[in-house]
């Protein structure tokens, strides 16, 4: 019998959990095509002093790592909670098909996870945020766009 | 004399160009303390096959390596543009003070770069994205986060 999404995101909250009794962070994830898991991650942050390293976050890079390709697409990934939107712009581009969570921002948040903040931050005008995005004018601004648009050698992710 | 936030945009932006003519994608970064560099990086998609090595977070775990911590607080990162959701999130996760910037999400656009449609795609309500997001609710569902609140080893991040 082929394993359900209740299936995949059991396991996923199961490396959640030995994660944590490991002294890591409350989070996991599966990338799955069919019923095949072609990659898995915890939370690898505090172990890799990696601000980047959410369970989606290592996930995507080791089944980008063994495929060989920036292109996810056809695979679902399971996540223990919502993808925070640093996941869920990394899903975007790895052109995920599908994603499935059981815990959500609000979880989060009661746990002690800024994920619901970062979504209502990134909704705001960028000079309006508690960290502040800066938009300066330079001579040099979009010559790496303009010299990108004219190159016959670039390959578009 | 130091340098000024033009310097390293312009910086960041001659990483760009270069890195368009060794057949990458055209975004660079930095990430600065007063005058002094600590981390930097083109964009590493193509090379690295990993839809996560944009330059923002390329520059952030290439600091969080060398320093030895996920929280870069009192650093600021000059980007050749805008970051996108991915990166943004990954800007708040680690902490950083300030971020500057060349060109925004539309001049990415111009340029055939989806940062604009993330943008909007993350506003949505998850069941209502291009990416279907799908919460499913199981019995497991949030048990890593009680044992996370009542760990007493845990390290917050």
């Amino acid at each position: 019998m082929n394993p359900t999404d209740k299936d995949f995101l059991a396991q996923a909250i199961q490396m959640a959990t030995d994660n944590v009794a490991a002294g890591g962070g409350p989070f996991g994830a599966l990338l799955v095509k069919g019923s095949q898991i072609v990659a898995a991650s915890a939370n690898q942050v505090v172990a890799d002093h990696d601000p980047t390293a959410h369970a989606e976050i290592m996930t995507i890079r080791k089944a980008a790592n063994i495929l060989k390709t920036f292109d996810l697409s056809g695979y679902t990934l399971y996540s223990s909670c919502e993808p925070c939107p640093m996941c869920l712009g990394a899903i975007y581009w790895s052109r995920i098909s599908r994603v499935v969570y059981a815990s959500d921002r609000k979880d989060a948040a009661l746990a002690g996870f800024r994920d619901a903040h970062i979504y209502q931050e990134i909704k705001l005008d960028p000079d309006q945020r508690m960290i502040p995005f800066e938009q300066i004018d330079v001579p040099q601004k979009g010559r790496e766009f303009t010299d990108w648009i004219a190159s016959t050698q670039k390959m578009t992710y």
